[in-house]
């Protein structure tokens, strides 16, 4: 890799080299994230993990918010207490070309800082979180997917890069420092799939966050690392994958914009199951204007992509994390109830007698002829969500103002959803989140 | 990997199960942990992380001493500031059968706690680091070399699941948790051989010590994860490593002890060098013997284990931190001084004229018939420092007295001493920090 993507990340990338369906698709990346962030805050992980650290910080010992909570903490708790929000649903934003969910890491950090050293302008928020989407995106297409297939949960070990270089572009870091902050991210690599289904998986996107801001912040005071951290030979892609193209990758930054193939999840799960969720949601439909009796129904077979099972082959979830890696529990959902939202997933859905009876007759077979986004119960060849079928504008605003207003109300989560979608026109982005504290 | 190595952990595992020559051992690592951290404090790194962290959050704002400062911080900003220090010399103590440097993270994580959470005592202590070390050598064995030889720093990447470990332990974590804990600790894989020579390579261990802190407070505060992380599937061993022996390795926990294969550095530089630095001393003892002017040298040619070139090929170092990863910087101070202490290592002795003449003139063939502890100046068969050779407790008193007296003055510095050595008898370990205060 030559110097100049570094030079390009730290230097060359301006505002107005943003072409607007990329603004726009980062000012709703942005806010789709802060919807997340605000709803994932109901869940344990998010309290549980700002409860300990508390414990061992004072309460309320910055200036920077919990989303969610009410609570201000310091920059590097509230990156990682939203970061852990932000995933924990698996609500995300995700990469058409990896299963990168770009913003989480990126915006985690960003939104920290903002807070933390303000004012910072909409514009130049907006141009560091394209900066860092743009660096972990093309870290993840340059090792995709021998690296995500042998174990590594790629937005969290890619991320922490991302957040880096967003954080050290916002904080204005010289060339050699920003490649010094991502030397010292690229060192952290956070997040494997035997976390998933469990608090750890969120976890690792909030570390992610954190890890790169620390990586700037160590940076900007002076501290040191490798000047080619991420394509050395001993550096991050050599070690963590059996096959890297980070030079054609990052040759492509500026003219291939990895943003604008940036989708939205209709449903809090693996996006892995979309495609089942959104057949049985069909299903579902077409047996309510049929009046057929969905209570008799004996058996559920479905062909799928070989990965459906790979990543969520689990027949009896026990916990709500659990069943967003259950593909039954999604297709029994999704055909009770013709609809698949954070309250299909909760821990008291999970033991519902009714899901628990269905869930049992759903029978799932791997068919490498299908690909991963398409499902056999009716054919879907593009789930609800993936770039050829993506959520509408006003389907985002409904997402966030449902999952943000069940845990601040909707009369809050509005003024949020308000603040955080002109975020371009902002003088300080930091002050987005008192407009909509209690 | 059966669930009994946890249980041993977590729960078997007491005081008055360790051997005297593994207590022993025990006591003199935490002691050379100690004055490595004190003495670690003069150079950059450790001072800049606590600076920069210091930025974002209030000065002194908890009570675990950053060792060799004066200062006093909360118990994640410490854990990490002393792991720095304490790796930022390479003046470690080193486990014979790998090239881990067991007692880095684990005691930078386990004093945080025991001044935080006090009174500890000093067998509860000791007793919680063996399980530590334990658990991160035994995974260092089981991957080891394949995992090392990738880029892998394994000192820092197996370091946080003994961080992890020990933490847990001395927190008196269930069964349960501690798997949890350990499984978020295996998910954070910090450290990669890219860093050497810069001020990333003791970050690594710093935040190996701060994340398996972290992970036993989010475990303790019912944070969830894999109760399999390090063995599954898609968990530690297999996503890191081509090959893994956890099992073998794991079912030798409280009859094999890795602690007693423990080793001390007599030179605060990469161990790879070690033998080609005593030869040299050697050579330089014989010419001041004979009288011989080693002005007159006009060339330098050693053969030595490939492995020595892979790791410090580096001609012209320019800094401290370069100089320990350079076979010649070492070879040059090595003739010329007969010694190879911190002063034959600052910057300036990097810069110094005679230095660099003689470093010029060193040249250096690999040789796969000699052993990786070997040098062919005059023939080493076992450096000082190895576990044949190993340095006497004078040697170690030595080592502390002028290393950490170089930063808190010797008479503090033998109080420290004397504090440490006397860890086992000790009921309140957070107390020994106050007792060389200034």
């Amino acid at each position: 890799m030559p110097a100049t993507p570094y030079q390009y990340l730290s230097l060359a990338l301006q505002f107005t080299n943003l072409t607007q369906p990329v603004t726009n698709m980062a000012v709703k990346s942005i806010y789709n994230w802060a919807g997340c962030a605000i709803g994932g805050y109901s869940l344990p992980p998010a309290s549980v993990a700002y409860e300990a650290l508390s414990s061992v910080l004072p309460h309320h010992s910055g200036n920077v918010s919990v989303l969610g909570s009410g609570a201000w903490m310091d920059i590097q708790t509230a990156a990682l207490v939203n970061g852990i929000a932000s995933h924990v649903d698996d609500y995300d934003d995700t990469h058409a070309d990896t299963p990168i969910h770009p913003s989480r890491p990126v915006a985690s950090a960003l939104l920290a800082v903002a807070e933390w050293n303000f004012p910072v302008s909409g514009q130049d928020f907006l141009t560091a979180f394209v900066a860092g989407v743009e660096a972990e995106c093309k870290l993840g297409v340059a090792v995709y997917p021998e690296y995500y297939d042998v174990g590594w949960h790629i937005t969290s070990t890619t991320g922490s890069v991302g957040a880096a270089v967003a954080v050290g572009k916002l904080l204005g870091l010289s060339l050699e420092h920003l490649q010094h902050a991502i030397s010292i991210a690229a060192v952290q690599v956070n997040g494997m799939h035997e976390s998933f289904g469990t608090d750890t998986k969120p976890f690792h996107v909030g570390r992610a966050a954190q890890s790169g801001l620390l990586s700037a912040l160590l940076a900007q005071n002076g501290y040191g690392g490798s000047l080619q951290g991420l394509e050395a030979e001993r550096g991050w892609a050599h070690v963590v994958s059996t096959r890297e193209n980070l030079t054609a990758e990052f040759s492509t930054l500026g003219e291939t914009w990895e943003l604008s193939k940036n989708t939205f999840k209709p449903f809090p799960c693996d996006r892995i199951i979309h495609a089942a969720i959104d057949g049985c949601v069909q299903i579902h439909d077409q047996a309510v204007h049929n009046r057929l009796d969905l209570g008799t129904i004996k058996n559920v077979t479905a062909r799928t992509n070989p990965m459906v099972l790979f990543l969520t082959d689990n027949p009896e979830p026990r916990t709500s994390l659990d069943a967003k890696f259950s593909v039954y529990h999604a297709a029994a959902i999704a055909l009770l109830f013709g609809q698949a939202s954070p309250a299909q997933f909760t821990d008291e859905m999970v033991r519902n007698t009714t899901v628990v009876e269905l869930r049992a007759k759903v029978h799932i077979t791997a068919d490498e002829g299908i690909s991963e986004h398409e499902a056999f119960y009716v054919h879907i060849e593009h789930a609800l969500g993936s770039i050829e079928n993506p959520l509408s504008t006003q389907q985002l605003k409904d997402k966030f103002i449902e999952h943000a207003g069940s845990v601040i109300g909707k009369q809050r989560a509005e003024k949020a959803f308000r603040a955080f979608s002109q975020i371009a026109n902002t003088s300080d982005v930091g002050s987005i989140s008192r407009k909509f504290r209690k």
